[in-house]
């Protein structure tokens, strides 16, 4: 019977007769930006606390990376939105990820990430990222201004998120040479999808670990002295995963596709 | 075994030791606003090209409502947070509902709803409200202004919703008495669930229409001369929906409750 | 000879043809705003630090004032502007006011001012009030919100101003009572009108002590406990007039006329 | 006698103990940025109308450009400010000049002009810039992301600007190939200065004529395919000068230090 079909086009809310307004196109989504990239090491006990079993922490137990990161971002189903929708395709980004590992396979679990946007927040929510909007604000470095300057050794660049009005992260890199892709820990992301029921709160409806399925590229590396602070916040609990030591910093050109994920475990009485 | 059990705490994304960080809190919820309500018709063969089956065009059919309101909004397990975080707390919305019944009953169908913060937008997401970010702007009556005025006959209020550059929504009112409840339609709400899986993008993880549990009640209500207008868009279809005749408009104070959601109907082959 | 009369039109800039897209529109302007206001006392010789001469301490050195405020806000010229444009009508403010005198004249000199929109920043700029753009929250009371609820004892508000990802200032107020209009301070603006000259820097255009000339009304207020916090910022040096001792707080309905400004002292070498 | 004597620091207001918090800092300004350059014709009757005498139009009336561009710009008296406070230091903008010239000296007066930011707002009032806030969108290019790409033939960017939910002005290019910069029209800026005087509103106690005295120079030029439009608009009149043709367009990396300015003209009864 036709009656239940479902009659209206899309990949994610909102459906429309022409699926043109979801908010998230199918992927793959393809990225590209600069990077911010900082090694940190918060008390592993902490780190511990934010990594959902049955993740184990790693062989370097809390270790951790955060990512200022301006992106621009398209999806292969509509690949000129760049062009077409400049303000749909451009979004910063600050992630916080730990070092963790499931089974003999080592990753990164990301408690916490902001960005600024609708349709890149969804597009996390649906991909097991935890994201909410935050203001980041990324030093722009540039050839044309002779004080500021492009990339090159004493280049000085800043990362700043704030929600809420508190500021919450804060890293900076001042630029000491060129750097090796060799010497940069390898990512891969596991996260936790999860979707509530309000139809019955105490029961999600999606609640499971995935493993997210991607491709990184990266180029014109460089390494510089970093710093790295986490503050308080009434709401957030981010502090709890203060550096006790910065490892080092990275400056980057990246690129991103994600395909999509594969489920690595399903938490019981899932619906 | 504990190795599988879900050891961190929240009610969505993030997930944290101490689970203050969700981006939305269990309900119930709680809402009061000032609403700018105008009803209008649009053709019904457009109405129900935007209406998912097994729903069905209501007694009325291309009945349509827009509500312009600004939210202050609580939940019962944080009934403070209008006061330690008030950014989280007021948030505009443009919503746009058309009739449908399900069955016997007569309710409302969501197309279209902006708002302009993370939390009422995943909060919408997980009640099947297709949210996106918009910056909405109404007029705020004030009877200290003389030039503006409170509530009273001639008083004019206008309301604006515009994203990506766009505006999409316009409605206007221009007070000319005060009403009766009885003059309202009755609200109910016909939502639906969705949440992709990235694991399988043709297979939706959830599916479903529900029925949104929640209470409304309205106060100090006036009746207007009222104007809409839908934008042509790039990117939204809400153009498609245009009024060709606006049937009556109101200005009145809502105060609402959300309990959760009653599952209608799940489209076939569903996680 | 006409070649060099001046052929656009508007009261600032831009100036065009028809002299409609003038930021700022001729007083006298008209507002009407909720304002959450708390009374405080500084360390004097800190206050004197931030008080332009001749300008001299007040009857009560050190006293200051902090407003948060909601305003909706039109000209004469074109009192449907809240109606027409909403989102150029409504804005938040957060003002920082230290108590001085001019001769034996008392009232307020404006350190900081905090806004978020264009027309209202060079507004001020114009009147002398030294505004920047910030993001402000404030409390909405709702008596349809049963959680929050409306004007009342026990009532709780909070404004909060941020900028730059700095947390500014921070007022709280839970209600007491109700007050009388006779136990507030009497608000008088002293200004210091400032336009700097790119074709000599070292010496201004403008540099004159003004007094606001405008009327204030004032209804529905309420008296309560508060509490109030200035922050260090790296940018701005309001912590400098920290509270030593929070005397009063209060909410209240106000209404104001601004008509123009009077000089009562230009500084030396002006143009 | 010391008691009129300034005691308060900065170059703008606000003023305070220690210079810090002006919103503008003095000059020299330096700015570095990548450009979308359109060059296009309006009828010259309406350029007339915009431009201010004794300015007069061109030896090609009608003649207009647009950029879009986002700048990174910081003083020379706080050259590190792109790295202790991003926010402060990168901001887009969207600019329209029409060609006239003064007495036998060619450049350009600015009729609009848009940012996002207070500091470049009234850095730009001062300067005679008549700044409005906007939302500019821009696209990155960006080569590590292979769907968009960076500066090579084919590629595709646009600019869009909008104000007050208005969209105001669509630019966009798709690059032909690599261009010269004698192909470049030179730039040199006519500016008015501006500041109305409350204490007499029908005399600005500021309103001259300036020439900007600046120096730019650019880079990495790319020629392409035009398109520019501006929007009808309940506030601005940049729909008067809508394009009768677009005539060429670029891309190019642009730095730029502005000095100070030059009275060329000061409108009679000034005060």
């Amino acid at each position: 019977m036709e009656s239940d079909k479902f009659n209206l086009k899309g990949f994610s809310l909102p459906f429309t007769p022409h699926g043109r307004s979801s908010l998230v196109e199918p992927p793959p989504w393809y990225y590209g930006g600069e990077v911010i990239q900082i090694v940190f090491r918060t008390r592993p006990e902490q780190a511990q606390r934010f990594i959902p079993r049955p993740l184990e922490l790693g062989p370097d137990p809390g270790l951790g990376i955060v990512w200022f990161v301006e992106w621009v971002s398209v999806s292969e189903s509509n690949p000129d939105l760049a062009f077409i929708n400049p303000e749909r395709s451009v979004y910063p980004e600050c992630i916080v990820m730990l070092q963790c590992r499931f089974k003999e396979e080592i990753g990164y679990f990301v408690p916490y990430i902001w960005v600024n946007n609708d349709f890149t927040l969804l597009r996390g929510f649906i991909q097991g990222f935890p994201k909410k909007l935050a203001r980041i604000h990324m030093t722009k470095l540039s050839a044309m201004n002779p004080l500021v300057g492009g990339r090159r050794v004493g280049a000085k660049v800043k990362g700043i998120c704030e929600a809420n009005a508190e500021r919450l992260v804060e890293g900076s890199l001042i630029f000491t040479g060129q750097a090796d892709q060799s010497e940069l820990p390898k990512l891969k992301f596991y996260l936790l999808r999860h979707y509530p029921d309000l139809a019955n709160p105490s029961q999600p409806l999606v609640h499971e670990l995935v493993n997210s399925v991607s491709e990184l590229t990266i180029a014109d590396i460089w390494r510089g002295d970093a710093e790295l602070k986490f503050f308080e916040s009434a709401i957030d609990e981010v502090a709890a995963l203060a550096p006790v030591q910065v490892l080092e910093g990275f400056y980057q050109s990246v690129g991103l596709i994600t395909r999509g994920a594969t489920v690595i475990h399903r938490y019981p009485h899932q619906g």
